[in-house]
């Protein structure tokens, strides 16, 4: 047997792009979901799970004349030659699961859907091939009112989540506002190379202002680092027009005779005010430089940004921005069946809100665990009942495993993050005792010790009670 | 443009062998999985995500002899040529992290996880290609007292998630009394084939009894519908030995002079009296015909049966069995690193604990939410403000949207499964009135009233309210 040793072992790696969790970090993020979606529950969306895969057909992945998916989906071919793909947002899936069971549902159907989904894109620093998505949608859900419930519940999302009222900034635009826009400013549309154009443009209002912005309109702008992109070529009284837009001008002033213009302004009014009427006026805003980029939207588009100031990499104070979005769909279930359905969703930034969290602290760390030392082998039964005990009084607690000395097992609380230790080793055990280390509180007070004497005399976060009482001690301590 | 109208449209439907969940089911999983959870936490067990893909190589998938994975996993091929697999199951990624990040991680390690896992299988009836598992393990965590840990914390999470503790049976056994059973006996526990017949054989124990096995150990069994089992062919002294055995002889007796053996039983006689003396005795049992199939285990095995009748679908009334399993694995991490990691792992059978759950009705079914109906096109915030109320007290309510006359509304609060209707409709409205319907309450009584006189007269759980008032009226019919 010996001579056969020279396996070949597979290398322990994790594949590229894909991260591993653990930690704080997913801690709060199972908070932060289970509070988001207890809101959504609150409103009557009920939770639908379809599958991690889909066929590429009804995902709408397949590359345009060719009979192969598209390479942003990671993709397989099944048994009986069907394609099938993960899941890339949370969205399609629920358009397919809409048109399979059109007369089952009922209408509104409001559901919310939390889960994992897949790019298959070129992995980079921070950047993963696979997250979490938790999203809320209405179909059979027309404008106005749908729009406002939904908006109204993402900003007490937030605010559940652990977001401070004040720092949320609902931003409001709208597809037909936009087409309106065009048509007034003599633009089709349709011409998706000028629209398109116009409307990038537009987007980057809020980071380059009205005169970047009309370069963009105009003949095309060299940005700081030299790269030139080339413009929409307006001319000058075009170009005034979107600007006046954009800096507010009346809305109905501006579509007058315009029907898409005209009548998207009036969805936004009436959502403003419905909002306003519930009390979240002074938490939305219209702004015309919100395009997002997904093209199906139709109708009523916004963005979720925290006004709070952080520094961005280059240590510039900003306003820590977007943490979501969402908008309204009334054509992607047409893709199956014809038939408009008229529905509006909203998508958390999972990871993004995670970081505004850790950056305002919203979530406490949590206290480790309390470790119990297995000191004495004929003792483990003791350990196990100690640590029992603490569970009863909803305290994590665990015992060491492994058969080694104290000063390994102490090693091991730190490296747990252990909040106490527990030892009962041959002494205390025979003087019916139990010895609690505050590792907390000696790391504390180790900054404001100076010498080994005084750190023994002092033993500070230490303290030595009846056994009887050891289970008071720990609450009180943690508590 | 209507001439471009023949459009070819996708068929809206989800991918063969996969399920799209919803409904009462998935509330009572959420809530099972966060009550195990909440136990395997309270153990000192942290959570680690790890990613949906890993290499085929590290999940041990290749094919032998082939450069082709496995068929029974989902694979594909990354840009980088690298062969891509879905995890099958939750320990294979653990062993992949535990190897990759083995030097910096605690001693013990114990972790739980919670996710998707995906078999490429033949999609039958109730047999699906992708499922949810909740496993915990503890590596770097040697006999008996981690097995001991596992299997009073796997206790302790069936009762937390509904199960009552006189209903769960702990059924141990172990690899290496396995070993030492076969040694004694004279077969080469390494001699794969006799090896594996007689395990099997005596896996049947429960089903089959003495007689039965004792065929399966011998020449061979024809079943109930002719189907013929080639046996082990051992002799009769083998098989009165294995029976012996099962039938609950003295083990210590049984291994004399035999180490695999007299240290398995060992192992097992220290983990029942530490669960004995920790008041977890009357739900273990030293059973041999617990084998489990995965043939990374190296020591103790368990089944966790729940003891309590069902009828089967034969009409025959039967213990409801198995809703979970684990054991020892000390070599599965070595795969990397040729190196022990001593470990221990259970896994809950998620779908099965959910149907025994159901059918004790362990699980109050919740309350559907409130529909505020929507009258009146202008008073849309007060129906929100309502409902914003009602929310406010931890009660669910919607409010309908979209237009539709009030039958068409009272259907659909119907088909949500509403609790109860509140209504504002004009006559309310000016009289600060509302009205709520009980619909539980209304079809309970539809079942006691004969007439439609009588019912317009007593108008079954329908009451007017002052507005005032209407919140508490509603949370003390909830209530």
């Amino acid at each position: 047997m010996a001579k056969k040793n020279k396996v070949q072992r597979p290398k322990a790696r994790k594949p590229r792009g894909f991260p591993d969790r653990s930690g704080a970090e997913l801690v709060t993020e199972r908070l932060m979901l289970e509070r988001i979606a207890g809101v959504y529950r609150s409103y009557g969306f009920a939770e639908l799970q379809t599958p991690a895969f889909e066929y590429t057909d009804a995902l709408g992945k397949f590359l345009p004349d060719v009979d192969r998916p598209n390479a942003g989906v990671f993709s397989l071919q099944d048994d009986d030659e069907q394609w099938l793909s993960l899941r890339y947002d949370l969205t399609a899936p629920l358009a397919r699961y809409v048109a399979e069971n059109m007369d089952a549902l009922p209408r509104p159907y409001r559901r919310y859907a939390v889960g994992t989904v897949w790019r298959n894109e070129k992995p980079g620093p921070g950047r993963f091939r696979e997250f979490t998505q938790i999203d809320a949608d209405a179909c059979f859900a027309p404008a106005p009112h749908a729009d406002a419930e939904i908006i109204m519940m993402f900003i007490d999302a937030l605010k559940a989540a652990g977001v401070e009222d004040s720092d949320v900034e609902i931003r409001l635009s709208s597809r037909r506002v936009m087409t309106g826009l065009l048509d007034v400013i003599g633009v089709d549309p349709e011409d998706q190379a000028t629209a398109g154009t116009v409307l990038r443009a537009m987007d980057k209002y809020d980071r380059l202002g009205a005169d970047g912005v009309a370069l963009l309109l105009g003949e095309g702008r060299k940005d700081d680092s030299g790269d030139y992109t080339e413009g929409a070529k307006l001319e000058a009284r075009q170009i005034d027009q979107v600007l006046r837009f954009m800096e507010g001008s009346d809305m109905a002033d501006a579509f007058a005779g315009n029907q898409a213009g005209t009548e998207g302004a009036e969805e936004l009014q009436k959502i403003v005010s419905t909002l306003t009427e519930l009390g979240y006026g002074n938490r939305v805003k219209l702004d015309p430089s919100v395009i997002r980029g997904l093209d199906y939207y139709t109708g009523p588009v916004f963005e979720a940004a925290l006004t709070f100031d952080v520094e961005n990499e280059k240590g510039q104070v900003v306003q820590f921005g977007s943490v979501g979005s969402g908008g309204r769909y009334d054509g992607l279930i047409a893709r199956f069946k014809g038939q408009d359905v008229p529905s509006v969703g909203c998508s958390v930034g999972v990871s993004r809100l995670l970081t505004a969290l850790a950056s305002k602290a919203a979530f406490e760390e949590a206290d480790g665990p309390v470790v119990i030392l297995a000191l004495e082998e004929a003792e483990m039964p003791r350990y196990h009942r100690m640590a029992q005990a603490l569970r009863g009084e909803g305290v994590a607690a665990e015992v060491y495993l492994g058969g080694a000395g104290m000063k390994a097992q102490m090693r091991y609380a730190d490296k747990r993050g252990a909040s106490l230790v527990v030892i009962v080793g041959e002494d205390e055990r025979k003087a019916g005792q139990v010895t609690i280390k505050d590792l907390r509180a000696g790391k504390e007070a180790s900054q404001n010790i100076d010498s080994r004497e005084q750190w023994t005399e002092e033993r500070p976060g230490q303290e030595t009670v009846g056994e009887g009482n050891f289970v008071e001690a720990v609450t009180t301590r943690l508590a």
